[in-house]
């Protein structure tokens, strides 16, 4: 009972709302849901590993997965592609596994012209325009043009935000973290999601 | 911020299959919604109090309570009549509580009429037919008659389970009392019942 389909559960938010490490919590606390693996034409960080963090590839294979259709989603950020390969997802929703994305309103809206009813949208925001800065700035790997840039990104990213199911501000990581996980197990309690429901209640009634 | 309105959480399910456990564990668990009060022309039982379990009222107030429009929802049940008096729950929703609601589909459905932007509704299910059967009969209060009724009734009730935003089977108290709980959170986190965040957005990019 309550075999169902997958779903796919988008976090948008700008940069410097924790959204990767709520990402991080949540695929670490629940056992159903894995992170969607996306391809990049940026270079590897140190400790990022191929096939696990990002698909690495040069621009012109992104360019030609694009032709092949092969992306649900894809988009330029800064100076660098990004997209996710549609194979691995749909195998993982058929059987029954839900997927997570870490991705912005570009690739979000075009999650949900494809797959408007396997979507979950999660959007998170700072607590205040300053704890925002603040954490952007807090960094250090980032040069000063960097921060700058995400500032400015970060107004276009919330300015998304009505585009979105749910919208959690991110005060509290366990909080939000709590309010997340929430939204992820009333999802799969959708009657819509749920698979062999009309089968089940008919044996109930007979 | 997240101020939002509150909303009316509906359960229903066939007699039986452990909806009024739930909804006391939900009340016990989760200090922001309370259990709205019906009136209804049926004697009380042994130990319900007048204004707390129910407003007790004889046939001629609730004839003269529903030519008001007092009622958000009014229903015939075997041979009484359970109403959900409409002005507490207007004011605790502007209040921000939420509101639970025990009742069947026929109340369900006048519900989804009058105030469809508050109201989830979450149908209950029992595990099997067998268990169902089990549980009415395990009611030593109830005579056979009764017991048969509530039968027929249960197919009856089952047959609206698709009217229903979500669908928890109770296999196993603790389990759907969770799951119940995180619809609440959720369903808290919509964008749409959020009131203020277009606002605190604002402020965030200004």
């Amino acid at each position: 009972m309550e075999k169902r389909r997958g779903l796919m559960m988008v976090l948008s938010s700008p940069s410097g709302a924790g959204k990767s490490t709520l990402a991080k919590m949540l695929v670490e606390s629940d056992p159903v849901i894995a992170m969607s693996v996306s391809a990049t034409t940026r270079m590897p960080r140190p400790g990022e590993i191929d096939g696990k963090d990002y698909y690495f590839v040069n621009a012109l294979k992104f360019e030609s997965m694009v032709g092949d259709g092969a992306f649900l989603e894809h988009a330029k950020v800064f100076d660098h592609h990004y997209g996710t390969p549609k194979g691995p997802v749909e195998g993982a929703l058929a059987q029954g596994h839900d997927v997570l994305f870490d991705i912005d309103w570009q690739g979000t809206q075009q999650l949900a012209q494809k797959m408007p009813h396997d979507l979950v949208r999660v959007f998170i925001l700072p607590p205040s325009r300053d704890e925002l800065e603040r954490r952007l700035k807090a960094r250090a790997s980032d040069a000063p043009d960097v921060v700058a840039r995400r500032m400015a990104k970060a107004g276009d990213e919330i300015s998304h935000w009505a585009e979105y199911d749910y919208v959690v501000v991110n005060d509290d990581l366990n909080a939000a973290h709590a309010k997340i996980s929430a939204i992820l197990v009333a999802e799969r309690q959708k009657r819509t999601r749920q698979i062999g429901l009309h089968g089940f209640v008919e044996s109930l009634t007979a």
